[in-house]
């Protein structure tokens, strides 16, 4: 790391996500803060580990930091966005959440410098076989892209505009999570008319290299994250409908999400429980 | 074929599988009747080359037929099942559409004898590695069953009642024909938003076993039978919301699919084709 330039960032929030990637900050021998003013115990505990420095309110963070990266649930999105810009903060703000590209062209607008990113994969490990990928896109990407230096986390700056790393989430997640909640919704269907064994035998026979009965029963994953699925299924919606382009698929989907969102507290989801949810 | 019964079977109609089908029976040692008064010229060449006898009219076809086969658009088997009935038949009838299962059960109460069935798969051929399957289910199953001996067709009956051999197709159906639908609806939003290459070689990247880019580019499949998907994904929407399950996965596909109906009759096709329908 010698001759790195050490820059301070602001990180609106350390969640899962958020920690993990503000801890690789650290180990790229960055100051990282955050705003724990008011914050839960779980999301300090979190911050602590990731060695991320507490400054207590977003109007120090807008103050001290460089670049704030944003990484919260598309949801709050703008509300961050506004609540760093009201703070009158006049670095480069990073925008690295699930949002329609017009979210992210909109909260450009707020910024001197911004720069769209998103997320492709879960929390960067270490010698995971395929690498979580932050996409990065817009006139700083590179800038931001050389704060990077573990191979945890591929960054990649794309050749586009502000809204092209939305883009490319949206369309990325619009498979992923689309399928995996119409998968588990045709497994509902399935068991309502009698005949779940019947299809699945058949998913198995005629599409193995789908994995669709695997996925159907990825439950523990499904559960504790629908909650928040719905929202980016929300942002994917609007992102189809923007061109004319059928949003059924994926206002389905986060219908599908919302009904398994009591789920995120259970302790031990299986197959069932989730039809039960969708069923009910 | 020694010892085999011979049975007259009505076909009803001989499209590219019902032809196929209906040849499979003639191989079998069965006369297979279809009525072919105002058909077109396209269907008598298919009629003729499976060894069918034309007998003219639905009448004449419900007195000689000891089974009617009906294989024909979803949207049509209620038509074609009040046509066979108002001619009297008394014999064996057999829904193998892709219809609901509410559809299936309708039917059922105008025949005495009533059979369910579904086709999983194209036309049948010789040496496919996975042979087309048809499902049947209700009381008369086996015996529908056993009028087939040819290896091209992999004939299961189900052990369940009507409706069960309808669910499986809808099951399987809303799955490969959602998902279809799905790739190349968000393979044009990828286009209209500037990120397609990126989002295919994510794609490629993150879900090889999917061969997700593979589908989207099966242009010419598609457009040559988008025409009648959209009935059937119209069939699966309303099974999913006769169990207060999200219809809207496949009333999106729909829509897809009657945005590229206009390319039935295109002669050459290519993905581009479809995304300027999709996207018009």
């Amino acid at each position: 790391m010698a001759g790195m330039d050490t820059t301070v960032i602001g990180l609106v929030n350390p969640g899962a996500m958020g920690a993990t990637v503000g801890g690789l900050l650290v180990g790229a021998g960055h100051r990282v803060v955050w705003a724990g003013r008011d914050r839960s115990e779980a999301t300090r505990r979190r911050a602590d580990a990731a060695g991320l420095d507490d400054v207590s309110t977003i109007d120090v963070l807008a103050d001290r930091a460089a670049v704030v990266l944003s990484l919260c649930p598309p949801s709050a999105a703008m509300d961050v966005a506004d609540a760093v810009a009201a703070a009158g903060f006049d670095g480069t703000y990073v925008d690295a959440n699930a949002v329609r590209p017009a979210t992210a062209r909109a909260i450009a607008e707020r910024f001197a410098t911004f720069v769209d990113g998103s997320v492709v994969g879960g929390p960067p490990e270490s010698g995971d076989e395929t690498p979580t990928r932050l996409y990065l896109s817009g006139a700083g990407a590179d800038h931001v892209a050389a704060l990077f230096d573990d191979d945890a986390l591929e960054v990649v700056a794309l050749d586009g505009p502000v809204g092209a790393a939305s883009a490319l989430k949206m369309g990325f997640a619009g498979w992923t999570k689309g399928t995996a909640a119409l998968a588990v919704a045709l497994r509902a269907m399935a068991r309502a008319e009698g005949v779940e064994g019947e299809v699945l035998a058949e998913w198995d026979r005629s599409l193995p290299g789908m994995r669709v009965t695997e996925r159907s029963g990825r439950a523990g994953a499904l559960a504790a994250k629908a909650w928040r699925f719905a929202g980016e299924l929300d942002e994917i919606a609007a992102t189809m409908a923007t061109h004319d382009l059928p949003d059924g698929f994926h206002h389905a989907a986060a219908e599908v999400y919302r009904s398994l969102a009591p789920l995120r507290d259970h302790p031990d989801p299986d197959v069932d429980d989730l039809l039960d949810h969708l069923l009910d």
